[in-house]
């Protein structure tokens, strides 16, 4: 079999488990590693699999049918991301949703200019919440959205408690309001404000000596991250984080809740969710099932920056169409 | 705007499921109905829409961009399916799982001869289900997946209770076993007999002096439909039946299972489920959402078959990409 080899650029938790998600395909295989770091200071998992740095990278072209991008969407990838669609095939999991009408024109133009499919915001949100969305309001076109997040870690909101004076370590939990979600579940398309649908758990450890009750108060007052939340802080040491806070799970719920019939008698609940051990496991997991696709679209002859909503189902999956008629439909 | 013109094959429960479908999207319209009845005894929902009888489709070629067939797939389909292909860009919900890979090519034919795109076997199983499970095993392939049905009624196995001595009407209900489903979404990927995942419920109007016993007895024992199922029975009334089971309900649970990390040591589940108020109106509108894909595939020139996982999501909607993209993704 022709496998597709793909390179990942960035190796922090996505970029590890891009390298993981590769090893449970069968027809794609990791060709390199480009790093920001000394390459030779980075053990990979992979035996026999090299490692760049990223500014030797237009030397690679021939090595790689598409390139992962795994860096983050504050500052990697607005410059990665046109800049490497002209070279390769790439394949990125920019989340940052407001600026998706100015990424993607970008990223179009780079890659058209080199001939390649570039694949942006993939992943489960954007990404699988996204496609959810789309086909429950195609769907049921007279109906109401509901996307609640979590249980989960936010890494932005652990990153916020992280810069107050005082914190060592924090860990913040997304929590969705099991009340509203059967509220929607129930059909009667609730208005929910934000404090009714979510809600933030914060672990903390605070330094020696810290005022913590000076801590819980900036957390809870923070604008934006958590003031609009019902929000409880918890200090535990260093030890308790480590041993019960280590993980990054994640998951969620996208509710379409719509009507049919003569008057809009008729109720209906389409509901898609995820209860994801590793947040980022499950999205480069995503990320290499559309590294499948962009090649495929690349080998046909298209161009240019494409997302989740752009691919066919089929495309993602290595059976033939036969094989998916007769097995899966 | 340009509106899609739908003809509708067959004036059923998904045709006229259909009809009101397509009054809820502002981009499509019901440009006739044909039956094989007198279209003088038919009285459709919609002023000002002819019926025609279905021997002068042949007639209306440009009357309609695309047909809806609302046949059913023992006899009608099988037929229609492909004579009306070379006719006209078509949408069917064809659910015999078992023919569609001889369903596929025998319409495939017939619209690349006719220039049309067809989109065989459209609804939720298959359809939005066969799409569930190609992305759960897509993203998570070292994964299990698990499909179950319910709670809702069965038309075919209302139609063989129906069919023993000394029952005057029946109604049977698929109810998926909610242990079975906790077992799943726990990630343990337990083996689940057909018996473990499912039980049937009977509503039985037996006709007077018949043997009840007799008839309860031949139901669970029935081969295929009952007896591999843990089935009850309940004699009711007519009255009682036509007040408490004249809804058309369905729904049911795609849930995929997998592991990823370096051992499989990281759980995932990805659950989609369909709580309908009307299976016939739930399905009918998901064939007028693919009904404006096919015609966006045939403006672009294409044609021949195509199932659910050849249409990208984005095919869907009424909305441009970039509208999508600022609002959705």
């Amino acid at each position: 079999m022709d496998k597709t080899r793909i390179g990942i650029v960035g190796y922090g938790n996505l970029g590890r488990g891009t390298e993981l998600a590769i090893r449970q395909t069968p027809d794609t295989v990791l060709s390199c590693v480009f790093t920001r770091r000394d390459p030779s200071s980075l053990k990979i998992l992979t035996d026999n699999v090299p490692v760049y740095s990223i500014n030797d990278i237009e030397n690679h072209k021939n090595d790689v049918d598409v390139l992962i991008l795994c860096g983050g969407s504050a500052t990697d990838l607005p410059v990665q991301g046109p800049k490497l669609a002209e070279m390769f095939c790439t394949i990125d999991s920019f989340d940052t949703h407001a600026k998706i009408p100015e990424y993607f024109p970008a990223v179009d133009a780079a890659a058209k200019k080199g001939g390649n499919v570039s694949i942006i915001s993939v992943g489960w949100d954007p990404g699988m919440f996204s496609v959810a969305r789309l086909y429950g309001s195609c769907i049921l076109p007279d109906g109401k959205d509901y996307t609640f997040w979590g249980k989960g870690v936010s890494q932005g909101h652990s990153d916020a408690i992280r810069r107050i004076e005082g914190v060592a370590d924090a860990k913040q939990y997304t929590i969705p309001v099991e009340a509203a979600i059967e509220a929607v579940r129930s059909g009667s398309n609730p208005e929910l404000t934000t404090r009714q649908k979510h809600t933030r758990e914060c672990f903390v450890v605070a330094k020696e000596g810290a005022d913590k009750a000076k801590i819980e108060s900036e957390i809870k007052n923070m604008p934006n991250y958590f003031a609009d939340y019902d929000t409880t802080v918890h200090f535990i040491s260093q030890e308790e984080l480590n041993r019960d806070h280590s993980g990054i799970p994640h998951g969620g719920f996208v509710i379409r809740s719509g009507q049919t019939g003569v008057n809009g008698e008729t109720k209906h609940i389409v509901e898609y969710s995820l209860k994801l051990g590793s947040n980022p496991e499950f999205t480069s997991s995503i990320l290499v099932a559309y590294a499948r696709a962009a090649y495929k679209l690349h080998k046909e002859g298209a161009s240019g920056a494409k997302t989740v909503f752009d691919i066919p189902p089929a495309y993602l999956s290595p059976k033939s169409g036969e094989e998916l008629r007769a097995t899966m439909l």
